[in-house]
């Protein structure tokens, strides 16, 4: 089948990109009894942001990784190829997780790929069904129960100890492996680790998974250095910086709206390995940075995504001269399509007569 | 850069992927001159669904194209991105279209990009506020006219013959030459053309697109063979089948709701000389393959990209033993909410007890 493609020419093609299991398949915790369930997930762009990177100057070069571009959405699609393989390599017949958002959506994709059934418990009253109507498409059924997200939680752990049902929430171990390949692809991308790389923190497991990847690479010789890794939490949750949990965490980048983070001290023990550090961002840095993405350079991301430039811009007096940095973009802004029309700067003038001199002079010539 | 790349071991690895019209230069009416304005769109997954081929059976080999993994979700980016650095290269300061849908978020995303204004005009009351949340935060100028869809063509017609503004609507002719990139993609993947190609037809460009592309790819002998060109459109707004205008096309496929389509001729042309032929397809017909995608195989598209799996369904009979067969997602599902809500299995229970014993009831256990 490949003749045509190696015979002519010496333009450049398209590949064929397998999904990252194959694609990392040697780092990766899978033999060959493996089905490998796959969307094409990973390989997303490394996109340079030139407007942003003036605003730093000094040579600085940024980048944004836009895992919104992942077949369900978001940065999540890389854990769960892996996840849902292995589940289904375990004989599995459902998979169940605790989720309202990105995790719901891409454990439903997925586990329905793999032909297995996809749960989903939420707390009743909590969630628009908008929200849920990702997960629903893909064939998730949704169970409400009378009771909060730490109930919903408690009881996905026990349904997984007691019946023949993989829990896929973000203790699976497997999530975080596959995560990891992001940190991979960056550094086949540039040829060597970025001096910085920023990302939002949550639930804390991201920042976690890229530092193994880049840490497994290092390792391998696939790169000479590592990464200073730079946490960003939004103010209103910040517990990694504040040291105690928050109770009622608030920020409206509720992707990272999280009062105590599953990997607490993993997180932190990477802060220290890379001598990165971990900062707060308002709302309302978050929301300019958002907007600043999209008017500037082209790229619509989650609220929560846009913590990481957010973060950098305000500490970007520390950025080492010439450096190479990396933003992480976790998930696509058409997940959350309330917040772009609130938050835009909204440009549109109605009531223009239909002909050319209005229009015209509504352009402002 | 490349040194820690290429020095070690034997696994794949990601690649730079630098937007189609690098990828694609020696294809494209682009100079050394031309200022590439670009998303890294295009290289987008080539997905096996093999759920959808058992409902063929006789080794039929299906694929989707899906393009909803473009940088703003629809194929629309790869027109965009030359049209845009087209507009650059001309020393355009702004550009305009009329367009309430994908068009305006790709040309707003590229123009604000490539550091110009970007002006869409809509008649005013025609369309709900959401569908342009994305322009918007791309930074969209948005204009609504006292006026129907056809005076907002005029005049934007008329803007770009008289003031020093781009118009970047479909008949811009950049817009078919990067859309022809996709045709590209499938031959470099699959190492030949396939044997059918299905698509969603609307204003039919992307038809005409897509086959100016794999007969230069055949020229070039980078494929043996041209594929059978299948379009399907809606059974409510269904003129290249009909042979006449519709002039109040219905169907809840918005995408692909044209009645009289810009290149007519050219799609006729194009489904003779590749020994194709154009389909109706119901609603009903495309809401069923719109699930049946998102809920069997873990892709979520746009209803009007179902319409490709729903017409290659209806005429299976058709297909050749053996054959390969793509079948175009236009555009990303995330889209239209709206649609996913409406039009799911809905497999949703409330006031469920927190309790395990409740929970593995309603699971089913």
């Amino acid at each position: 089948m490949s003749s045509a493609n190696s015979s002519v020419g010496s333009a450049p093609k398209a590949i064929s990109w397998p999904g990252l299991i194959e694609a990392y398949r040697p780092y990766l915790p899978v033999t060959d009894q493996t089905p490998v369930v796959t969307l094409h997930e990973g390989n997303t762009p490394l996109i340079p942001v030139p407007a942003i990177a003036e605003q730093i100057g000094r040579q600085v070069r940024v980048f944004v990784k836009y895992d919104g571009l992942n077949p369900t959405g978001s940065f999540k699609d890389r854990g769960m190829t892996l996840a849902i393989s292995k589940a289904k390599e375990a004989g599995a017949k459902a998979v169940i997780c605790a989720s309202t958002g990105n995790t719901s959506a891409a454990a439903a994709a997925y586990a329905r790929r793999g032909g297995m059934r996809a749960f989903v418990l939420i707390p009743e009253g909590y969630v628009a069904l908008g929200k849920l109507a990702q997960a629903l498409l893909y064939g998730a059924e949704v169970l409400a129960i009378q009771g909060n997200f730490d109930r919903a939680l408690e009881i996905v752990r026990e349904m997984a100890e007691t019946h023949p049902v993989t829990l896929v929430n973000s203790v699976n171990p497997y999530r975080l492996e596959g995560q990891k390949t992001a940190a991979f692809e960056i550094v086949d991308v540039l040829g060597n680790a970025p001096d910085w790389l920023c990302i939002p923190v949550g639930n804390a497991g991201n920042i976690s998974a890229y530092w193994m990847g880049f840490c497994q690479y290092h390792q391998e010789g696939r790169c000479d250095r590592l990464p200073q890794m730079m946490g960003f939490q939004a103010a209103g949750a910040a517990p990694l910086i504040s040291g105690v949990p928050v109770e009622h965490p608030e920020t409206l980048a509720t992707a990272i709206r999280i009062g105590n983070p599953a990997n607490w001290e993993k997180a932190i023990a990477v802060k220290d390995a890379s001598q990165g550090a971990f900062n707060p961002v308002t709302d309302e840095e978050i929301l300019e940075a958002y907007r600043l993405l999209a008017s500037q350079e082209g790229v619509f991301c989650e609220p929560a995504s846009a913590a990481s430039v957010a973060g950098m811009l305000k500490v970007k007096d520390q950025i080492p001269t010439g450096a190479t940095v990396v933003c992480v973009l976790t998930g696509n802004g058409l997940k959350d399509p309330d917040s772009a029309i609130k938050h835009s700067a909204n440009q549109f003038k109605q009531g223009i007569a239909p002909d050319l001199t209005a229009v015209a002079q509504a352009m402002g010539f």
